[in-house]
């Protein structure tokens, strides 16, 4: 099941072609004064709101995918987790350019660790990426996107795959430079997610998807999951040895090589085999 | 005022060595479904909060500070952000200590940047740390934490402090290791902050406050505010370059010299000087 947030909160399945409105699914989800949770309960109780989507679905109003604006597919995220250089060539990439590692060590991803994205960073393909600091470089990176479905720590890679809710297409939106990956993947608008999230019942392997990201209609970057350095279980299982992950954590898997630069106007087609196909616009950001 | 909260989700003011119960003052927050706000909206709503408060503290039952346990006084930090090496002391002290660098370049705080923690690592005084990867060292950090109550991007420094909440003492704990700081500072229970929040208008400057951590009774850290590389102003200026703060986000403003490790069954003491002393026992982590 193919699932969506659009216009502004609601909730729709994409069949055909076309969005099917479901908001009233949302109904089961509890509603809460503050304190509020630090998970996402759509992702907590997809389950129970999937049995409700199937009997909304034969009389649910249809939208066409080009009339709806697309929200993230998770709206509450816990957290951003993320993979820094997880596929060789991205990593040769990387060494062999000082505008991709100024100057910095360049560490094997087990070594390195993963990084976080600021939550405050993360929009739908209804929203543009609005360029950070103009004096300076960002970069498409285009990454398989892992929806975490339950409350998990210290899961074994053999079991990682039974924590999975779904995967998304991201943009894992970089300013090059020296500093803290965790600040400068973090600005505004600089993580994109959708359109939607595809069950994970629908990828039987979520380690065979090809990849491709194109600016402007020219190809950048091509890949394969099947080329990731640690693939989405071992990603799983590392992540979980440092920290809880929690429904609607998302975490974005890593970049293959053919990294480059944007600027405003340019537009960005990401898709993933399976998955979807994401498309922004790069506008010149506020300042 | 110093405002905490308390017994799981209850609001309370801090008066001569009592805790005054004021969660009625807690009906004032909009309540809503999901999607639910990304951004603490408590500190959002601070200034009509206080207000009710001061109407409901006269009469206000009072309870003995030790009899009640702390949450965190931020309940929906949007992120948690935190500066590195930002003590010249502390500088020295990692470049010149292989445990504390593990050959990783350790750049200066502007190039090095800023990083963020997992909000799924917070906790309040009333939760031990529970040690993450006992293989491995686990390190206290005592920290000046600032309290963001605006939404805010590009501030200039000399305007800063005029989008501070209020301060808290943090503990920011660190596996010691070459991963990524956002990652070896995220384990659950590894941000505690607390015991309560000194709103702003109680601390003049916040870059002239005495800041010190022992460990079973032994001092480990002693240093003052005003040894920042980048001052509080300056680190809100730093942030609001890359991304915007939001209510309820905590900045992090980085620790002295004397960071060390701890084991479980130890007992930590952080106090910072009008603003408050936080402690927190150290225990075995859950396997």
């Amino acid at each position: 099941m193919k699932i969506c947030r659009f216009n502004n909160g609601r909730l729709g399945v994409v069949d055909n072609g076309q969005v099917c409105d479901v908001s009233e699914a949302l109904n089961l989800l509890p509603g809460c004064g503050y304190p509020f949770p630090r998970h996402d309960v759509l992702m907590e109780h997809l389950d129970e709101v999937r049995a409700v989507i199937s009997r909304l679905l034969p009389d649910a109003e249809r939208l066409q995918i080009d009339a709806v604006r697309f929200d993230p597919p998770v709206a509450n995220p816990g957290k951003i987790v993320a993979a820094p250089v997880n596929y060789t060539r991205h990593l040769q990439e990387v060494l062999s350019d000082p505008n991709l590692h100024h100057d910095n060590q360049i560490n094997h991803i087990e070594r390195a660790g993963l990084f976080l994205k600021a939550n405050s960073s993360l929009i739908g393909m209804g929203d543009p990426v609005a360029y950070c600091q103009p004096a300076r470089r960002t970069d498409h990176e285009v990454e398989l996107v892992v929806v975490i479905g339950k409350h998990c720590k210290n899961i074994q890679a053999e079991d990682a795959l039974s924590v999975v809710a779904g995967y998304s297409v991201g943009l894992d939106m970089t300013i090059r430079g020296p500093e803290e990956r965790s600040m400068r993947k973090s600005p505004d608008t600089y993580t994109v997610l959708g359109p939607w999230l595809v069950t994970a019942d629908e990828i039987a392997d979520p380690g065979a998807l090809e990849l491709t990201l194109a600016v402007n209609g020219a190809t950048r970057q091509q890949a394969n999951t099947s080329d990731l350095i640690l693939g989405v279980r071992e990603l799983i299982a590392f992540a979980t040895r440092f920290y809880t992950l929690h429904p609607g954590d998302l975490l974005f898997t890593g970049t293959p090589e053919g990294v480059g630069p944007v600027v405003p106007g340019d537009r960005i087609v990401a898709s993933i085999q399976h998955v979807g196909e994401l498309q922004v616009q790069v506008v010149g950001g506020a300042e």
